[in-house]
């Protein structure tokens, strides 16, 4: 191990990107089934992938345990021990048919970025803190953040009496992982303790290719609204109702969903919205609908600018089913605040960008992150790093080497020239 | 059995309407489960129904029998025997929760017709013949119109190899009803036997109560195109993609569903257009839909029409397709011709409404009819019925005795002062 290290040392920065690279891989390799990847909360895999991230953690110079909540977590210290932390992070579960990317590659620099401050026995005047968080997809208890939740203080100990899809509760789970679940409080930490929340990640989006740029700094997490729609009309023979005496269900949710895409593209705030689930009653090829549901995902970078959004929808799409005389019900299923990334904090991202020689783009993530639990202790910043073809969420999904060590690069110029918020009190 | 004859024939012409609505409600009760009316090829009740219209028929003054396929044939004599005869008809099977009327009510107000001819001693310069026919709806074997089809001459013989849901072939269910699955044959009619088929039937759609009128002639049993498209986008996170970048299959999907209803109402031959199905996968909230397939069904009063809308409308959704980078695939799944009502045989059922004192009002069917097989053989015409809301295919169809009565009248007036077409040959 110690030739390895030697060898590390001794390569160029653009090394970084291929250490990166390379544990990514192994990282991948840990899945309950080799062709899909998948590592779910509290699996096998999962504690398998904790104790490769442990042993990372202290091969790069790091104190490493698992919490109450199986976070793995490392402290590199500072000048003296015990100062406060920048604390990097992004989690290492992952969703069924996962790519490898999409957690990991957060993890995994900032691990490769404090063994390069070690290697060179560079220590900072506060401490630098790494949790792998163990659940933000929420695949296993349908509860996202599960890991971060825990570090922030906010996990709700009702989540421990939900049952996975084999009926096992996470306080079982968490107790077969070896953790006890009447501790999980221990796994949060004070605001005190941390300076700062900086998290790397792939963009999941194509914005940045379309961009040509590897890194970008990110302005906010969007908020989401979820909607649930139903219209009602009038079922009746495809052949015997003209057009005019029809109350088709499905046409007038068609209009709706026209409606809601060029309202959402010709917005000039960033707003995205989505139907990404149709279903019309009673689907037969000869039948007209009666009934239709459809699902809204509304998303934008301020949380005003949302809720006028979704105001300015429901409105349209009220309008489209009294025109054609069909009843609506809308019902809000689903709603998360906006989590702005701290101006000071973004700040410095964007100069370690520039100091890296990139061009400083600005975008709001689309996707929730870690960051949206975090919020309640620190501020957060956020740096995303370019995909291929904005794919995430599947096999496909891509980083090249070189914008792993781009994205590398800036975040160890950013830890190295870290400053806290003068304005806050330590 | 001939008291109630003698006090039936005592009552006024309104009695038709009573009579007709009361063996409605008799015949209603023969189903499979008694809240939801299902009279289903070939079974049980198919043959308790078929038995209860063949005594009908006798007490009509005909001579009744079952045919090869298990059509209810009763053949009233002309003037002298053995004369070429006007057909009257309709189907007695029904869909699985259907109302009562759709079908029966053509069937028994032929049957009160000629019992009132019979009653007063009547004879016509040509037989009048009554087919019940065996199954129209198709529910069992999913092939339609398979009485109308043997009388036609047209039956394929391939379908009675075909297995219902629990696995039994027609030729076996033929067998079981007392039927011989390779007499079908001897079911066929020739052409030279029928002066017309005339059939009188609920129009199942809203036209005739929105005009306020009991019965409407028939211009033609529309043909039908049924068309199964697929648009094929590329799926991507609700919260990463900007608008910008979607290539959104539903929101494609969607502005052909408005293009499709927009060149239907605008259309001025009574085109009607339906997307009655629709799938977006993969069909979560939080995902912009990758592939989208729907189906279209579009009908038309004549053929050139709906070939030309047809063509119209795919030619827009490739363009939709084109614009929006979406693949389109889009297959004919079924086809059917359109049978025009023949122009000497529906100006005299207008001069039969007329002469009853109601409006003549002119309107395709969009539904099939036996009438759709019948036209091998015979010109066709038909009658419609007002049924409640347009509704039909559902136990809340319904048609009030008033109008049965005026559908009877109208089709005994019909009957008495039918003329065979003077340009045919006999």
């Amino acid at each position: 191990m110690s030739e390895m290290m030697e060898a590390t040392a001794g390569l160029q920065r653009t090394s970084l990107g291929d250490e990166i690279v390379a544990r990514i891989n192994e990282l991948g390799t840990i899945s309950e089934t080799p062709e899909h990847l998948a590592r779910i909360f509290l699996t096998k895999q999962h504690r398998a992938a904790a104790d490769l991230i442990l042993s990372w953690m202290r091969s790069a110079g790091m104190n490493a345990h698992l919490d109450a909540i199986g976070n793995v977590c490392g402290r590199y210290e500072g000048e003296r021990s015990g100062l406060p932390c920048l604390m990097l992070g992004s989690h290492y579960d992952t969703v069924r048919e996962a790519g490898k990317w999409d957690g990991p590659l957060g993890l995994i620099t900032a691990i490769s970025c404090v063994a390069d401050l070690n290697r060179r026995g560079r220590r900072l005047p506060f401490a630098v803190e790494i949790t792998g968080f163990a659940d933000e997809e929420g695949v296993r208890f349908a509860s996202t953040l599960l890991g971060s939740r825990a570090v922030a203080g906010t996990f709700v100990e009702s989540v421990l009496n939900v049952r996975d899809r084999d009926g096992i509760t996470m306080r079982d789970a968490l107790t077969q992982f070896g953790l006890d679940p009447d501790h999980i409080g221990a796994a949060a930490r004070a605001r005190s303790e941390l300076l700062a929340y900086v998290e790397l990640h792939i963009e999941q989006g194509p914005v940045l290719e379309a961009q040509n740029l590897p890194v970008g700094v990110v302005t906010a997490i969007a908020g989401a609204t979820r909607l649930a729609a139903r219209l009602t009309g009038m079922a009746g023979h495809a052949g015997t109702v003209p057009m005019a005496l029809r109350r088709d269900a499905l046409a007038g949710a068609a209009e709706c969903i026209t409606t809601i895409e060029e309202l959402c593209r010709t917005d000039e705030g960033g707003l995205v919205g989505t139907v990404g689930y149709i279903h019309a009653m009673p689907g037969a090829t000869n039948v007209i609908p009666g009934q239709v549901s459809f699902t809204m995902d509304l998303r934008a970078p301020t949380d005003v600018h949302r809720n006028k959004a979704v105001a300015d929808i429901v409105r349209h799409i009220e309008a489209v089913a009294r025109r054609r005389k069909l009843e609506l019900q809308v019902d809000v299923t689903h709603e998360n605040r906006t989590v702005p990334c701290a101006p000071w904090l973004r700040s410095q991202v964007a100069d370690a960008v520039a100091a890296e020689g990139f061009r400083v783009f600005e975008l709001p993530s689309g996707a929730g992150h870690d960051g949206m639990a975090m919020i309640d202790i620190a501020d957060v910043a956020m740096l995303f790093v370019r995909c291929k073809g904005g794919i995430s969420h599947h096999p496909d999904e891509h980083v090249e080497t070189a914008d792993a060590d781009a994205g590398a690069r800036v975040l160890l110029r950013l830890i190295e020239n870290f400053r806290p918020n003068a304005t806050a009190a330590p």
